[in-house]
């Protein structure tokens, strides 16, 4: 196997170690944040950090680098306490990267994803997106370790395509047609190997 | 569309609620966590609630549900300050859910995964895992909002098997056969769509 520890780590060429890196926690949420700020002037934007923080209340924990720069994203939050969170179609995954380019307008018209509106909800949702979330800032607090900001957000709102909605409330992703990410540029569609059990000692769980 | 606002989120059956609310990430990391006791004692739990905190340091960040209850992983990591992450191949999966039982004994004896040891680190890896990562207790936080806790971690040490290393650092997830999941019982492979240019305005982004 190939192997690096923390010395080894430190020592890599820094666009190796990125790949590497952003690389390790495998398949990742991927997620089309929209924003507006107070004078209405929309911002799209691509997260694959975020978290899962609880199903009661509904609560999702989503990641922003330091900062030290302009983040509209944040900044829109900060200003209108909310946002969207809209699953990417694999075939809209090239759109969707191209949202990370340095835009001087809105991300919505500059790639082409219409902006869709909702009643109560102050952000831009991503029109055709088949899960789209309208959720509210709860706190933001800054990681002492690197500066990063975690932003915890309430789900407030759920849309989802009625074909994806099995009767027990989970999520048909493949029929869906969601994409996940790896790494920085890396864009996958996923294949069920299957759903098991509630897992018991003693027997080894089953499909259902 | 489905929809539901967060009156009716709050009205929904229980299950249904926690089967819709895991889903909303999307796909999901997917790790087995090695941990041991002071006593030696092996533990072994299955997490997708993973972040990646950042590149330089290699940080990343685990969520535990609150510790009102003993959670083995947890106590370990806060004995000893170490632990290892796993990824699944998409041919272990039902043994990975199955650690998720409540077992009395380890849960590497239990469900057949077979302990390995490397030098200086105290904690057991899974053998056979195509990437392998060893991390150190930076520090935990509780949130405030529902008592779960952020565990965040270095990553001191990396091995991956070679077919899924890029020159440029990146990881073929798929050469690997990493599994994904989705919600609470629902296990993925991937299927890579392209890997796509740093995004600029003006130009589509390209295939790499």
């Amino acid at each position: 196997m190939w192997q690096a520890d923390a010395v080894q780590l430190a020592q890599l060429d820094p666009a190796f170690r990125r790949n590497l890196i952003n690389c390790l926690p495998g398949y990742k949420p991927l997620h089309l944040m929209g924003t507006q700020n107070a004078a209405g002037v929309t911002n799209l934007a691509l997260f694959s950090q975020l978290i899962h923080l609880g199903a009661d209340p509904p609560l999702v924990g989503i990641l922003f680098r330091p900062h030290t720069v302009k983040r509209d994203s944040l900044e829109n939050i900060l200003e209108t306490g909310v946002f969207t969170l809209n699953h990417v179609r694999t075939d809209a995954y090239v759109q969707a990267h191209w949202t990370s380019a340095s835009w001087e307008e809105s991300e919505f018209a500059a790639t082409g994803f219409a902006e869709e509106y909702k009643a109560g909800v102050q952000a831009p949702f991503v029109q055709d997106s088949p899960v789209q979330l309208a959720c509210s800032l709860v706190e933001t607090q800054t990681l002492a370790i690197n500066k990063t900001i975690l932003l915890i957000a309430r789900i407030e709102q759920v849309f989802v395509e009625e074909k994806g909605l099995r009767e027990d409330g989970s999520l048909d992703l493949n029929a869906l047609g969601i994409a996940t990410v790896s790494g920085l540029d890396e864009y996958h569609s996923g294949q069920s190997l299957g759903r098991l059990a509630y897992a018991k000692p003693g027997k080894i769980p089953a499909k259902l």
